[in-house]
């Protein structure tokens, strides 16, 4: 942020008045740019005894596997996120059934909201930011193929809460590792 | 979003070659300025059987009370946005004991996150953005003198929670109403 959304003047990193931390600030109008944390949303459409993922056919981890997901738009709700997410990677409609997983990322400034989702139909394929979409059971999800570390951890935990039948909403946080 | 933060130039509102939705993209060198919902992350402190409860020194609705909650910062967590707002705006340090609330308020492109938390001590005090902060018996709640319709609904299924004793996370969205 070296300029002005506002009036194109240089900013310079500052700490305002009143605040504690620093902040990209107009030189010339003032105004003060703060930069908050990203939401990124998605599902894990159930399918009977299986879950559909999606191979990206973008970076970052192009060709590796993981749900539909996304970053969230201003003006929606995060189930309208997930369920756009779902049609743009996987062309499913889903049910949604419930949150649940929560997980902040600090060091890319994130936080992943994932849901529960049923298919009320054998319909899929893959949008344009997918190779392919498939699905799997449990026991053949490509756990070396993941894309995202926060992906990992959550169907790790959802393969687990499947032997018990209940799934309460999991609150936590992803550290710094060489995955993404 | 009127001028290029990386290179000071115009921009203009266009919807990118394989996006779907207009976005503030920079004449000159291309940038794609996306904006995104904020969260705001804060808790329930629970003292006994009372909690805790900030009247707002700041606008928005300056004078009304809500609880310590505000916008999270990039490189923390959840639970570190909510402990920082609850020292910063009650001066009180608190232990988390689990997500609360999750919701959407898509008309301001925000998502709220509460926590439940307890007050290992009977110690706060108003911060800077508070006029003061004070305990309340749940059937002291100044209901009609709360800042934002999010509390509002997040305080009474806390009360009705309180009759069970079951505090399950709930989900939902604050449709526009004529409170903030």
């Amino acid at each position: 942020m070296k300029y002005c959304g506002e009036c194109g003047a240089l900013t310079s990193l500052t700490i305002p008045q009143g605040d504690t931390l620093p902040r990209y600030v107009c030189q010339q109008c003032a105004t003060i740019h703060y930069q908050n944390p990203k939401i990124v949303v998605g599902c894990i459409p159930e399918w009977q005894d299986q879950i559909l993922l999606c191979k990206r056919a973008i970076e970052p981890q192009y060709g590796l596997w993981t749900i539909p997901a996304g970053f969230m738009e201003n003006d929606e709700t995060i189930e309208d996120a997930a369920l756009r997410e779902t049609e743009e990677e996987a062309q499913a409609n889903v049910t949604l059934t419930g949150l649940y997983s929560v997980f902040s990322i600090p060091h890319v400034s994130q936080v992943y909201m994932v849901f529960r989702a049923k298919m009320p139909e054998l319909k899929f394929g893959a949008g344009e930011e997918s190779l392919e979409v498939q699905l799997f059971d449990l026991d053949q999800i490509p756990w070396t193929e993941l894309a995202f570390q926060v992906i990992e951890e959550t169907l790790r935990l959802y393969a687990q809460d499947r032997t018990t039948g209940q799934y309460p909403v999991h609150v936590g946080t992803i550290q710094r590792t060489k995955k993404p």
